[in-house]
């Protein structure tokens, strides 16, 4: 089967099939398919698409093509949540102890920030001694312990995944449904779960920018995910303002902690609820919606939740004692307010919010690039509240002044100050219940 | 001006504009676009397609980057003539010569033979000593002194091209009309030509199957070449059979000095005529094709024509005396005849002949492979002879016996022997006439 035959066959718009789709993964993992061929074969499928047939079937050689933990003794309730990536979004860290400790085996790999988005592993690393790279092993040992686990890829996950985004990245071929949902899944299938929730976030501050391009990625993921024997059900989300308070990585990691303490900001709050109570049901932890809400309310009242949080802290190598004391996380030294220039109701934009993030130091622009885990957005003026002129919205903080100026003056452009009370966007737009795996 | 951002542009069907398309040309001449960005933005190209003005900008792009013969000083009958390719397509060989006999300057570069089709370079070095590698400098040396050269592209010429098409050729990507487009010009505009005549092949043998396919390649070419200052008119040609009777290299040299001393095939002679004709009226030697027509057979009869090549042949190192006796061109030592297995009337399929040339060595599968200058078919019946059974319609000769073996084999295949008289196919199909330049 030669490269370039596959490549012909797909520029024609012809189907590959299943063996074609293997012998590609292979020879992006193996070495012998060079950079050019797999470069005009993704340009191929970006133009071209591929039916979810072809998805699935890829997705499952890069699964085959890498190590896959096998938690299938641990019963049917290994599910798992992945966010298509927002501003503030910090809801892993609230979910994941939370479907824990109502008796999910939640094994989480996450990537990290990139653009205008965070990631759960930066976020995690704020966290003193917090270790997220785990062997196999580790990990799988871990999940015995505490029924969850936090981690970035490994090598031996979905190997043909980081080599196909690496070039995605520098050949204009992100763009495309089949290869971004043949990415996420790759990952999400090799942890061993069962069933996933997905999170597509709408908005300004999210990939996908209407509610149409996120209902057909959703499609194709459950499709796909269906296909390779896991239950998805898909949550369309609003992502036009930052979620919560904060936005950054020490500062999200403290308001995960309040929010699994009862204390967190409303819409952190029902995301999570909403979101963990789907991965219940899917798992057959509980068997309606309202069951599940109950039983996640239950937890985060009672603390167990949060207990279970500090649980995978220590298992995972980090300090426990930040869930008492967040004056443990990283602090920032330079801070500045931004405010209000007149009165009225606020609007924020979440894209404008996760630009000056990354100008901050809290995210990244380029994959190789650290952060600062101190730095970040704290919101106190929130969507849609009322303001005076004058009054501070927002105060950008990190390690270096010169960033905090310039972050400062572009999220004093986030800000609209509206004559009129804004109506809100409701916080789940749509839900998309997958067909029976 | 970042690749990812040519390529995105591309991707989503929009026009690259000529400082973007000359970026992308130095790139690939400088080496800074590496291997997979220029993978990614020639599938684009060759799905999203390019505007003749894009087009026109890339070859533009192409031959800047490069050098270029300067002849202007010698007048404006400065013409040359591409075929896209055939099955025993020697007329470059015939026509050269009779052009410059008439007083056109025809600084003819030639490629060589790939898959089923034949190339000019190699028909010339079957002659012996004969050089085709010349520099910038001896060509203008030789133009100068015989009105002609006939040689293969250099390194300083279009340099972007090489590249592009080894790249083009495993990733599938040879297939787009602005690509074959300026690949093509760019070689021929760098010859410093003020006009070029086009046979666009039809058929079988021919890499444009249809009449509609070889139209759009011939308008796009004309609109370019126009952009660039170059006079072009394309004439589309049948290549349904092989053109003559010898398909190979030595063998092709011989007929092409039988039809410059007036005893070639009909078609062949026709073609020569019919395209040396065109070139002359576009060098302004001719006022009418009539005209011209009548001065190249006036070149033809008087022996002008073969005379000319003559000089060519010993102004590039070859030995002349080839002319008068054909047993100083290379021989094959294995023969094998292909008989007719009834009686009727025959047809010959121009691709399964190339493609028993290949077989035989006379062809090449792979651009670095070597060919067997002796290697070739000799086509004793010609397509609409009538044969008896047993008859002999061809004979496959080369220096290897297992080779000449299994393409008489091939070549049993490509005969069609009919209970009733073909039609016979025009030589020339359509003449497309472009606007001034």
């Amino acid at each position: 089967m030669r490269a370039v035959d596959l490549i012909r066959r797909k520029r024609d718009g012809l189907p590959l099939d299943p063996a074609e789709l293997r012998a590609f993964v292979d020879g992006v993992v193996d070495g012998s398919w060079p950079d050019y061929q797999i470069a005009a074969l993704l340009m191929a499928i970006v133009l071209r698409g591929m039916t979810d047939q072809e998805a699935a079937a890829l997705t499952r050689a890069m699964v085959a093509s890498g190590a896959r933990l096998d938690l299938s003794d641990l019963g049917p309730a290994v599910v798992d949540k992945h966010s298509t990536g927002g501003v503030g979004d910090k809801i892993s860290l609230v979910l994941a102890p939370l479907a824990a400790a109502c008796g999910a085996i939640v094994p989480m790999v996450s990537g990290r920030g990139l653009g205008h988005t965070g990631g759960t592993l930066d976020k995690l690393e704020s966290i003193p001694g917090f270790r997220t790279r785990l062997s196999l092993d580790e990990a799988r040992r871990t999940i015995e312990r505490v029924g969850c686990v936090l981690i970035g890829q490994t090598d031996e996950m979905a190997p043909a995944d980081r080599r196909l985004y690496a070039l995605r990245d520098v050949t204009a071929t992100v763009e495309s449904i089949p290869l971004i949902a043949s990415s996420i899944l790759s990952k999400k299938i090799a942890e061993g779960i069962t069933g996933l929730v997905l999170d597509v976030k709408v908005g300004s501050g999210a990939f996908m920018p209407t509610d149409e391009e996120a209902r057909d990625l959703a499609r194709a993921i459950i499709a796909i995910a269906a296909a390779n024997g896991v239950a998805t059900e898909a949550v369309l989300t609003s992502m036009g303002t930052p979620i919560g308070r904060t936005v950054g990585n020490a500062v999200e990691v403290r308001e995960a902690i309040a929010t699994l303490d009862g204390r967190g900001p409303a819409d952190t709050t029902e995301l999570s609820v909403v979101l963990t109570a789907r991965m219940l049901v899917l798992g057959r932890i509980a068997a309606t919606i309202d069951e599940a809400e109950a039983r996640v309310r239950d937890a985060l009242e009672s603390g167990r939740g949060l207990e279970k949080f500090g649980e995978i802290i220590e298992a995972q190598g980090g300090d426990r004692r930040v869930i008492d004391d967040s004056s443990r996380l990283p602090a920032a030294p330079s801070q500045r307010p931004v405010e209000a220039f007149s009165g009225g109701w606020v609007t924020i934009d979440a894209r404008a919010v996760g630009d000056a993030a990354v100008v901050l130091g809290a995210g990244r622009d380029r994959a190789e690039a650290d952060v600062d885990p101190s730095a970040g957005i704290e919101i106190l003026a929130t969507e849609g509240s009322e303001v005076s002129a004058g009054e501070t919205v927002m105060v950008a903080a990190g390690r270096d002044a010169a960033r905090v100026e310039a972050a400062a003056a572009l999220l004093a452009r986030a800000i609209v100050i509206n004559q009129v009370r804004p109506t809100p966007e409701p916080i789940v737009r749509e839900v998309i219940v997958g067909v029976p795996a």
